[in-house]
């Protein structure tokens, strides 16, 4: 048994991040609430809503200088939602997985399956205003790392989480959209339990169940868009956000 | 804006709990663990491990006494999965939402949606023995609520988790079955945003989240069944395990 987890794990919730606003240096503006208690150490894991992600990296758009398609007009009668909404929804899409009224469930262009391909109009200081999650939220997160590193000279992972709804539970969760530095899954397979027999098939995401944990800390209207995790002790890893998806051929729910 | 979450969440693992066997008291068990730094405050929420749960409370069949329908063969067929072991997963299902080659996901009696019933052989100490989810986890949960409230004099939450699988994603996370004492939502709904902004629909399942962070320090094969989580500061609620259940005519994935 190899298992290095800790007994022990805190969640700090960053706060006073100002508004972000495109080309912000999110990496650096974070650095400068990571003071005190909050001074990054090895193995802590930083946890930064998309939102704010959105915000700097400029995914951002107006839909009132959207027109729409025939199809965003044909999915928007099928949903009940505004054409130009479901047009900017397309266009960060690349299959519709479910659409009936007031749902729209796709497969984004980065791979994640979720309503709306997560275009939302929360936390956007303008009306017509709407985000669209980051292109690619592994490298946001790398650079945010590499910058935490340069400024602290440690060796932290990242992740870039949204909530998303599931079928059958409701209540949306926080989860990994991308990440950077450690490993996302705990490979439990062909460990022996406490009676030595193996456990067959135990692979369990770990990097859901932080973004999850740090939610607890970041609120969805308060201005906590951050949170530092310490006490995990991950183990560093290549793996990328699209390696967390389900093969398509092995989904039964597409 | 009443947001209470706090800024600070601290997860203690709690090791040396002794091997559960049925009947046993586990209420007064966990007990003896809280004590120092675990010694439960109000608000705290404690978390254990469905496997523990379904010793205490007997939920454990010996597949070698079955004796499966001809349901359980055809489907054992299917899912090229013991037939013995298909029954024991029909017999606590009341619906068959999948099956395929190596993959039975069911609706348990209770309610839940997961892979073979929740059935599984890890941790089990004898060969042909499998456990299965306790009856009623809300139930259980709220036992162990009451034991410590009058072995503390506090009021604490409960969680009774256990991981599942989900669609789209790879690795199981930590879920809240049932819950005894605190709001398992927080509702969003009609609150506004830094811009002032109504957030139609953010629901967050933060039972599920405290579920996951818990997971964080429960080794899956380690002796640590029960975390104790501080800092939250819930809501209490009378709301149960199957009142996260997405309705059957809402849900797009049956």
């Amino acid at each position: 048994m190899n298992d290095k987890r800790k007994k022990e794990i805190t969640i700090f919730g960053i706060s006073g991040i100002p508004e972000i606003e495109p080309g912000f240096d999110l990496g650096n503006i974070i650095s400068k609430f990571l003071v005190g208690n909050f001074r990054p150490l090895n193995g802590d894991i930083i946890v930064i809503a998309q939102k704010i992600i959105s915000k700097s990296e400029n995914c951002i758009s107006d839909i009132s200088l959207i027109e729409p398609s025939r199809e965003a007009l044909r999915i928007s009668k099928i949903t009940d939602k505004d054409p130009k909404l479901v047009q900017l929804i397309l266009n960060n899409s690349r299959e519709i997985i479910r659409a009936s009224k007031g749902v729209l469930i796709v497969e984004t262009t980065y791979g994640y399956i979720c309503a709306n391909a997560g275009v939302d109009s929360s936390n956007m200081n303008q009306e017509n205003l709407y985000s669209f999650l980051p292109s690619n939220p592994d490298e946001s997160a790398y650079k945010i790392r590499e910058t935490v590193k340069k400024n602290f000279n440690v060796n932290v992972g990242v992740i870039i989480s949204d909530t998303f709804n599931r079928p059958w539970r409701i209540g949306s969760i926080n989860v990994a959209l991308g990440f950077s530095g450690f490993d996302p899954l705990l490979n439990l397979i062909g460990e022996k339990d406490d009676f030595g027999n193996i456990l067959k098939s135990t692979l369990v995401n770990v990097a859901d169940e932080i973004a999850s944990s740090a939610q607890l800390v970041m609120g969805e209207s308060s201005r906590v868009p951050v949170a530092l995790v310490r006490g995990y002790g991950f183990k560093e890893s290549n793996l990328k956000g699209y390696d967390l998806f389900r093969d398509k051929d092995k989904d039964l729910f597409r």
